[in-house]
């Protein structure tokens, strides 16, 4: 086999060399370098604007002279916060260099080439990307009412004997949600040895009954938290997940211990201590989503409720208009995003920004909804 | 097959299910913990105790309340800063996790499940947990007087045909190195389509003359560079390498994109920029060398030379009894680490500590010699 190719150094696996070297999200940077100047309101990637605990901030801050040190590998301390938290042992808790870096051990663990995993067409691409990263093949079911279906993803995991089903609840990017129940429900239909991610990133933003208690004994099912966005932390990267003590554990075999940024922890352990500013910056994303509404009302077009820091607007068209009105607004300094898949794609999805940053989107939203014509 | 089996979920691969759940190394934190106690004396992670630039630390405390926004997916800015330190085109940079982050990327596009990969008998262990964690066989040639031996590893990687070759410059755990010549001829002596993972963690303390030039046209080689040692900032996660643009590239089919903390990116191009912390670090820990040096002739031991910031403490005898020596100091509150393989592992490894870390040191070591017997 060697001597049928060229010598072209290095050998990438034969799943390498097939993959396209992509992004799964363009980052509002880019965009800004392109365009050669800085948007002036950045709610287009879910970030939380109100900004982490000042306690947390302190806390990051006065790490950063110890920075010479790595972070614990074990992550001890946060995860013996987040234990206390959650009312749930130490050893259900394995933390990670955000969801996305824990999705890429997740989908290592259980991917082979050629395995199917389903998923909800239009769900997160992160995790596509990692899916697809090992080998997996996308099998998807559609939105429902622009919300992930629990029952047709369990039908067809069970149909194509999946090794692992995904699910957001709070949805991203369309920012739907479902009962407890209805979760507990999608938890214990999960069949044979399938396992159930859960991601629970959204999950502070949900009003109270949309997550079923933490059953660790389970191990059909990983629930993933994050600091990145209730917690205001995105660019600290931490996430977790909880799960059972095994699964948990099993990330000690592919993980990168020492991955995690110590004034990371570090802020991660007190923005968890401070539970008012979590309450002031729900409070804050309450407000914001109804003036998006609102402003999207103003202006002819619906929106979705949300149980997340988002509200998909929906443009009332078709993919290619809402584009242009997304366009519209990111030429005039409006960082938005939007979903990439057809009917959800009729909807534009902004983040819950600050007073600020809404008062441009109100201004400018009428003049991109003239240009799209 | 899966009738055979029980259903037990989740379903690992086969790999996943025969790999140990390990950590390549145990923190101090981890040691503190069961001890009781912290550490008097924190020189044994090789970590950098003269600490990052002050500008570095006021640039990281001033990107902490931004802490809610995502890091640049691209680390654009810190490529560029690195593109010009180095005088190469940003196109040949990728920006990780630290350098484990990266190797573990880098085993994943080129290790199947039974490649041999070859490396030297104690050369650095996290590279040899991603390989074996992507089902990779490790091959290995002795040390040669405390160094790692290009010849016999090339020979070795000829003679199986690796994908993948492994080489340290200047090598830990013992500090020693290879002029600029002789790594050139390794470099130039790769063969096929094999690539040599070239570490030079440690590069910033070896003499000048250490380093080949940078040639990003050769498809054989990457470079490895990070700012845990020298820099100071092993806490932030920072680590690069410097390879041909479709390698560098090719890190985007896998890599966790907005994995890097943007605390540590803002961080290291300010430490980058800061040339005279560096020399003054250079300085240091060439100093803290020489004391250690000093320290173990005045008790019978020998010291090898190093171009790190370490010095391998050559107690004399076994493994066993480089042990006890360890232990006698761990117990007396000094965190050093040794050599995991014989016969390297007559070895003890400190770091160049602060005055008040090598006092202590200087201290304790006759007691924990005592000890040892």
């Amino acid at each position: 086999m060697l001597a049928a190719k060229p010598v072209v150094a290095p050998r990438y696996t034969n799943l390498i060399e097939k993959l396209p070297a992509t992004v799964p999200f363009v980052g509002p940077e880019t965009q800004e370098r392109a365009m050669g100047a800085p948007f002036k309101a950045r709610i287009g990637a879910n970030e939380n604007a109100f900004g982490p605990s000042p306690a947390a901030i302190r806390a990051m801050q006065e790490a950063v002279p110890d920075a010479w040190k790595y972070g614990d590998p074990e992550n001890f301390e946060l995860k013996q916060a987040l234990a206390e938290h959650h009312g749930v042992p130490a050893e259900n808790i394995v933390v990670g260099e955000g969801i996305d870096g824990l999705l890429g051990y997740l989908a290592r663990m259980l991917i082979t080439e050629g395995a199917p995993v389903a998923t909800s067409l239009g769900a997160y691409p992160t995790f596509n990307y990692h899916i697809e990263g090992f080998g997996g093949v996308l099998c998807t079911v559609p939105y429902r009412n622009d919300a992930e279906d629990p029952q047709p993803l369990l039908e067809l995991a069970l149909a194509r004997n999946v090794p692992l089903i995904y699910f957001a609840n709070p949805d991203n990017p369309m920012g739907t949600w479902h009962d407890a129940d209805t979760i507990q429900h999608l938890i214990d239909g999960v069949p044979g040895d399938a396992l159930l991610c859960l991601d629970e990133a959204y999950i502070e933003f949900a009003p109270p009954g949309t997550a079923p208690p933490l059953e660790v004994a389970n191990r059909r099912v990983i629930r993933f938290r994050t600091f990145s966005k209730a917690y205001g932390m995105a660019g600290a990267r931490v996430g977790y997940g909880i799960a059972h003590a095994d699964l948990a554990n099993a990330f000690n075999k592919v993980r990168n211990h020492f991955g995690v940024n110590r004034m990371a922890q570090a802020g991660a352990v007190v923005a968890l201590s401070d539970q008012a500013h979590l309450a002031y910056v729900q409070e804050e994303v309450a407000k914001a989503r109804q003036r998006i509404t609102n402003i999207a009302r103003a202006n002819g077009f619906d929106a979705l409720p949300s149980a997340t820091n988002f509200v998909a607007v929906n443009c009332g068209r078709d993919g290619p208009y809402a584009r242009k009105v997304l366009q519209g607004l990111v030429s005039r300094g409006v960082f938005v995003r939007m979903p990439f898949v057809s009917p959800q794609d009729r909807c534009i999805r902004v983040s819950a920004g600050t007073s600020s940053d809404l008062d441009l989107f109100e201004q400018v939203l009428p003049q991109a909804i003239a240009e799209a014509g």
